[in-house]
């Protein structure tokens, strides 16, 4: 059926990716719980993109709970389907996209958890073009960055959230949910002034904040500028920020307001729309994807699924990037 | 009292319309729960506008539950008031208003709860002037055309939706809330190049959709258009498209962002907000508007009432349209 | 390691069962989510028992939802661990257990979701032994007693819930959640004089339903009775009504009070806890169990998995009661 | 059809009372927010039994919110049905049961709500034999009280409730919910050692206010009481300390425990279960019921309704006692 | 601790403020519950601001429970930090900021608690210089007001709301949630032609309220207004409106839509986001604040505290501005 | 007056213990957020009885957010009242209770937190007699009795639990929520043949568990066992297994059954009363109680605080306890 998002799951040829799950014929409230009901790594092999799970949440400073992020993130991506009109592409089609599993982390030792996630993105590069990781905290920033350094180089980075997460220690613990791209910045994981936060807002610790974050090479779009600004302008200034450099995107789900996300950890007044997330996005058609996350959905705090459908929708239009690439 | 929302409720007088229950006499906790506190339509005798339930939703493919859309959104709307300053007119005053109660569909056969809604739609027109329709899922829309067809001829379609709602078939089954407008198009329901969709975002199942879509006559406003166009514009864009036809508006609650309406069972991350969308219903003063749906309200899925609240606002800009066409 | 529910999940000797994941390895907020975090039938190619979603919900007359019943008892279930110190059994590990998935029915048509069942369950015992399947409402049942008579003969019933379920249509329909144990008697699925209610309470639409109800063979344990009886008398008294004959066991959640199952689409006050649930199921050990269900889990109604958590241990005792036949 | 709870809506004959609407005809979910959806006193010009709210809730020292009680109880109350097996009789058959409405009180005048609330209960005493009240808060049982002395002369009180209610002033306030029974008994509303108050538990203000509700004539049956001796002993024991007065019966839903009635304003943990609460009812049968209350159902606190539904359940129960008395 | 947000808690000089618990030290989620950790007055015996609790509901005509509004708001303020970048202001070390506790008023008693919050609030002014008071329901304004004109001749008031608040009486009620701005005209405590409404929306009772309400000296710039016009216009309409007099803000949190603000007692579509409310207020720079307050939170519709996270960021805002004068 | 809960708040006189606020004058939705609104430690400088925070949750293995229990559990104390019926005992009066905040403990390392909280216990043994300890997750028994064995020598140990947290580690953990009381054990902290745990229920890792448990000095009291035996004989058993051994009680909240405790990290069916927990509770009077703990109140996951609310009456009757040993 041309409905059908993807060819039947009895086939598997290599050049034919292998889709989700026939909406029409398995309804989407069945059938398993990978995302987006689509195959898992182990049925095809390899794959162009995979999802991956990241169930860490011991590095938040606040609310956690994060832990249960990739379960709610997977079920609410059940409504996703097959053809993105925005970017008029396929995404699941043009590309073998799989999902991984969940990396299985220590939840009593940051520096273990670490290693696990470092260990397991690296090993999983030999069956996966690239990654799409769902958190967890945003601890799990760092040991992504680490093990794609190794492959790609140092990178840009496009960080979306509330915060600046360039602190240096909370209660002597250097690896936390506030300080990974303080860390990343140390050691050499990012390139030099090609780096910017988007969706600042709230209270910073002090003005040193602010002198630090930009001597480890970001710049700074608030959430207030957004707004003003308009979702064309900020994706401009994106797109010449990183040029042509690989890019790694990092959303923390509490850029959006509260009202979006409810669902999250250390939540911000002030925030972006889902809307303005997902154009901003579409904006960056063209630039270097090299892997991407989203983090800090906690489901213990969200209602009727907001947060987790607006993350399964941020990981899609990632998804939608990755394949506009090809076509 | 000049704060009174009409005449005193023991008075009826044909030349009065008879309004909702004093709000300073009796608190809006208390009293009947019909629309607005509205006269039942058996009490008035006949009507210029009534609110009609109509609570089926056995055509839906995701999350059910809209079957008690009409139980919340009257409830939700013991709030609104007498006077519309937006349009400066009295919607109660200008002309009857009534609550017509529901419709009693068979849940168990869409083909039996068709029948049922347009029957029961065709035999109320005898009594009232224009319907709008509270849901239930968005199946309705399809029996409530054909009968208003029988009245007004062919007509021009304003739909808010995150979906298009003219895929085919689900499952062998050609009457759901995801076909009713292919259906309505294929019975000649709709005048030629005079429909318009808005708020649309999210995947498709494929590029076909759009291609299918814009045969049957439709032209679309993305949520990510209203955003960068403005409301004004697409306000004018609405009015442009439509002309002097007749309209029937179907206002799908998932036009709306979850964040603004999470009681919905097909959510869509990247929605309009309330704001904007009573303000583009504000700015369709002057079309010939012939009836109205506002569906897929699920109440298990709400929180304190904001999808219930919105709905019922946005009913109230639709009475308050047909009020502003006779003043 | 000893603290293990199974041996590890690369090995699948057919001796030796595998079992769930190990959560001292795998954080039980981790991993796939298969009931337990079992494996899945095509992993282990059979099965003496299998968990079964039957996600299908348009048989209910009031608050529909239990088509997202498996997706929340599997999510619940991931607490589950590998030894009952009740019936001091390993349930996992006496005994193949897998998740079989969920069968693909119809939403639009009753009867053909009914036939999708009845050959599914049927098709799917060429490769599992016995069924512990979870609705969805309780129109499922009647297929899989019609499955299961096939192979077993005629039935005792032994079932729990709010409503006795042996009405006869709603709205012209003969086959919905409130009549599948008339249909399944007059269809000869179960046997004279062997089946029980119990847990029911609530008013009933006139005193013939009881006559009609006793007629089909059925005694009553109100909850009312089991509160004055105690747990022990109880599970006699099903016991000798069901003697040695094959037994179902049907579980309709509303069969617990709403504080202990708001999760559930006809609520009524004054129901059992689900401490007396699972202690009068204890009291089952030795019967010859042929199969059951577990249904009418309304996830949009739960709170904190709080009616998701009760059956998911619901199921974990049926199973556990399969395994304590073998041991 | 024998199923249908009462005769056809449109009949209306004196001797056949009318009942609610056919739910095999008019879904649950659809039609008219009366109680049970029964007739409107309007409708049908006197009756039996009426259900009336009192939507005040301004005498509350902790969670405000009673005011929405009545919504709730009538929405929750739609799936009552027409047949009580536990007392063999048809309630709404029986009797004229009919929905009164809400009494409007003025929020913000406790004094002036209290003589609102009185004289519409007695003006409604010429068209009703027996009223059902639903609260609002425990401040309405006094003017309801004051209103049946007229009446039937000095009452026996059985009181259901976490708290004494006996209390004297709060911030110089006589009339609040704390304080109606030692009002009532001041002013010669009670009959001398008849009362009884059920399901206290809890911390008081000081042992004084045991001495002070003694000598107001009241017995106490803790909740602890009702775990030790049983449902059977405890209505033995109200029928024992009532005889033969006529007797009123006021039910504050904090009787239950707040697992089973979240949605209320002064929870206390240790109570009863809704089964108790129904059981013992029950076991009242015979007694002269005068008329009853139910009170302090805060909906902003409830949860799946399960609140609303105890409640209304409990309205059933003493509604069926009315009946159980005509037949 | 460069950090720290202030000297450590056990240092007290007159020329440092004593800042919030340093969160590096005691985690957010532990220390006592005052606004964002703040010291209390009794600790530090003076200050410049004081955040001050007003629970006080009995003056609302819908749903209540703003009566825990001053819990919510300081719970949700754990998160808030020391330094402001938008207004480049350390708000609780350039000024000392502290918490006041809650206001004892009289629950049932209107006039009483007017006296008592007038009489609370004028005698604290001989320790505080300013204060912030978190309500309670919008009747707090007036006393409010009255103490501050004692202080500061009248005013002008910058009020965000979506409801005019300048109705005559309720239930005869001359004092309640909806009126205190005309008793303030009438009273002589607001200047002529200085005062503005912002995100006025919805229907009101008639026509006749904006004659009365601009014969009060008002003008309203409604929420569709700010969405045309932008914050930094509105903002400049504000600073034109109020010139250089005296202001006080009042902040209705109604004014966000109900997807921002969900736990509040009137609910409007189509309201503000927070972000607008908190770019607005920032724009206020300059202005002579003379006090302000924060009313209508009712935490019981809340959810995850996004109500009260932007009540609180609100509030610190404010602070912020008071701040952002003396540097 | 006499129903004040203690002498005004002004006095501090060494005989007479100062008490809660009044909440006849200060209302109990007022007031600071300290237990049941007592005074803080610092402000009467000494205590018999001291409620202590410590809002720690990285031991857990599960759903994390015990870390809010403290805020939680004082807040739903607000209504607890002076005077105990059930022990004839004014548990503030007769002898000095205070809040005495919480411990700051380190998130991001069990071994520092542990410390901490070991080391802040003991220090306040200088100025408190005795704690009751408000969690955080049950890691914190670890450290609390370490500090109580210093000064009473080692414990019998009451506990209530769903789960026996006698385990060993996890993912190479020693110190976490499952494994407090081996190690208390192990490290000689617990009385040879004294200790017990009751409302032990759900699926074990292996029948080994029992045997290291019994090995370890405990005796099992399963949640079946408490519904057939009994509250008294309970009661009676703990009473004959501690004899006059000093006691510590440690009470897990997720003994009580999810429709209680649905805010818990590890729920389990088939739990407890919260009715029969205190009944329990108060037949332990007699007792040598050396300190208590209440744990794993995850306040996210609860609804109306009825989990709060639970726990802090939990906690009163263990400080009643402490005052009826007293008198």
């Amino acid at each position: 059926m041309d409905e059908s998002s993807g060819p039947p799951a009895s086939t598997s040829e290599p050049e034919t990716p292998r889709g989700p799950l026939d909406p029409l014929k398995i309804p989407r409230f069945a059938g398993p719980s990978t995302f987006a009901r689509l195959p898992r790594l182990d049925e095809v092999g390899r794959a162009d993109v995979a999802v991956l799970g990241v169930p860490f949440d011991s590095g938040v400073t606040y609310r956690p709970g994060a832990r249960f992020g990739p379960i709610a993130v997977r079920n609410a991506s059940r409504l996703l389907r097959a053809y993105h009109p925005g970017l008029d592409v396929k995404p699941f089609a043009a590309q073998q996209v799989v999902d991984a599993g969940d990396i299985a982390c220590n939840p009593f030792s940051i520096d273990e958890a670490i290693g696990q996630i470092e260990r397991h993105a690296t090993e999983l590069r030999d069956e996966v073009g690239r990654l799409v990781c769902i958190g967890g905290d945003h601890t799990i920033a760092l040991p992504l960055l680490r093990s794609l350094r190794e492959q790609r180089g140092p990178l840009a980075l496009v960080h979306f959230d509330a915060h600046l997460d360039t602190w240096d220690t909370y209660f002597g613990a250097s690896y936390t949910h506030g300080t990974p791209f303080r860390r990343a910045w140390e050691e050499g994981l990012l390139l030099e002034d090609r780096s910017i936060h988007l969706a600042i807002r709230g209270p910073l610790f002090s003005a040193q904040d602010l002198v630090d974050d930009a001597s480890f090479g970001f710049r700074i779009v608030t959430a207030l500028d957004i707004l003003s600004e308009g979702i064309d302008a900020v994706a401009g200034r994106i797109r010449e920020r990183v040029g042509d450099a690989p890019v790694y995107v990092s959303i923390d789900i509490d850029a959006l307001d509260p009202a979006f996300a409810p669902g999250t950890g250390t939540p911000e007044a002030g925030g972006m729309t889902s809307r303005e997330m997902l154009g901003i996005l579409r904006g960056l058609r063209g630039l270097d994807l090299a892997g991407a996350d989203i983090v800090e959905v906690a489901p213990a705090y969200d209602h009727a699924e907001i947060t987790a459908v607006a993350a399964s929708h941020i990981a899609y239009e990632l998804i939608a990037l990755f394949a506009a690439d090809r076509t």
